[in-house]
């Protein structure tokens, strides 16, 4: 038997013709090459950046951070306008905890809010900037900023990540902090940092629904970097993340 | 009007009680919690490896690596079952391109391999067991190993990238290489990394197909790290990532 799929209902059930694919065929031929590629269906609207923070504090606690950004958004949308949000997968998100299936690697919050801008903005100069935009938000900002409403809510240290990785943000909090990875602290720390994250995306793609959104640069010290190392010189390395988390530069650096 | 949705759909065309959905229901009750976290209709089917590293090696020219590995095994699997793969909107997968918007974070093919993984593997333990095999793997193997069989094809240097961090594998290959980010060897590289990272991943999965998989731990090295730093001494680190890639021991160091 053939299996069940949206374009066999579609076609046995006589609604090729539905609203939602005449006006994709009707327009293809005027869409712009972004438009082409932007999946149907798949647009973003507008949401309240402090009820989708509330949401990813929760849902953190279910799935981690990448599912708790991912889904905070991606469900929001889901419960405004239904399909095709309210059927996607969000729980494969999960893989994203603490910096990829516990690699340390990219922090999930970040991860998840790219995800997101990835699926919304097809623009690739556009995502670039967003998710760079969004990267250096979290290497350079005192976090967390939120806080639930909740009387028992119990005080987390702040810190400056420093860096996009898992690793280099929780060890240095850690050290900040003097708590250590499995404390409830650390997980209410994360929480929090999984909530910032999803509203800081919200505000980003918020801001990108403007017909010519400005956009934030990256931070001086690693426009300096690279105006040696990116493209335009050595070309010998790929990145933004800020150069100081991992390398120390001896005097005669020039 | 109410946008146009499978459930929709389902309704309106009396298929509420189409086969799918009938199975679905029957089986709730009886599912583990893992098979009832899993998505409905996301199930992995055995895959060629070598085809869809063909594939991936095509698709990074079209989206880059997270989207190569990601839509080359989720694009199979649609043209296998038809949905609800071949409605997936892969092209979100572009954002890992260059660690993530070219941040430089986690290479791109390892977080659309994770994301596969994601996916498929709802059980949190072997999800991280499987991801961690594919980091390692990645880490601490001579690539690129796959081949265009075009008679054109031009050689490409390989090397070890001790890193899934796209700016220490990449920055690390030019060193090896001579060639610039920029050069069309280091794009047919990672595009030919691309291709082993879809092969490793299917091959992953294929063996999780089994009922009790055999897996491969961390590198011996990491493993001593986290022997102090993990969670059962320090716990002042998150992560699984080869440590030399960023730090140089003293020879204090216990």
């Amino acid at each position: 038997m053939k299996p069940l799929s949206r374009r066999n209902l579609l076609g046995s059930a006589g609604l090729i013709t539905g609203a939602g694919l005449l006006v994709a065929s009707a327009a293809g031929p005027l869409l712009s090459k972004e438009e082409r590629e932007k999946p149907r269906g798949w647009t973003y609207h507008r949401l309240e950046p402090a009820a989708v923070a509330d949401e990813a504090a929760r849902l953190y606690r279910d799935g981690g951070c990448m599912y708790g950004v991912f889904t905070s958004i991606v469900g929001a949308l889901g419960r405004m306008v239904g399909e095709p949000f309210a059927s996607f997968p969000c729980r494969m998100m999960q893989y994203g905890a603490g910096g990829t299936g516990g690699f340390g690697s990219l922090c999930g919050a970040l991860n998840g809010g790219a995800a997101v801008i990835g699926l919304f903005e097809p623009n690739k100069e556009r995502q670039t900037q967003l998710i760079g935009e969004l990267g250096s938000w979290y290497e350079t900002t005192t976090l967390p900023i939120y806080r639930p409403t909740a009387a028992d809510a119990i005080d987390v240290p702040k810190s400056v990540a420093g860096s996009v990785l898992c690793h280099v943000s929780v060890s240095h909090w850690c050290k900040v902090s003097g708590c250590k990875v499995a404390d409830k602290q650390r997980k209410e720390r994360c929480s929090r940092l999984t909530a910032d994250t999803a509203m800081k995306t919200v505000e980003l793609l918020n801001r990108n629904l403007l017909p010519s959104p400005a956009f934030v640069g990256l931070t001086a010290e690693t426009q300096s970097c690279l105006s040696c190392h990116g493209k335009q010189d050595l070309q010998d390395t790929e990145g933004k993340m800020d150069c100081k988390a991992c390398h120390q530069f001896a005097k005669k650096h020039p």
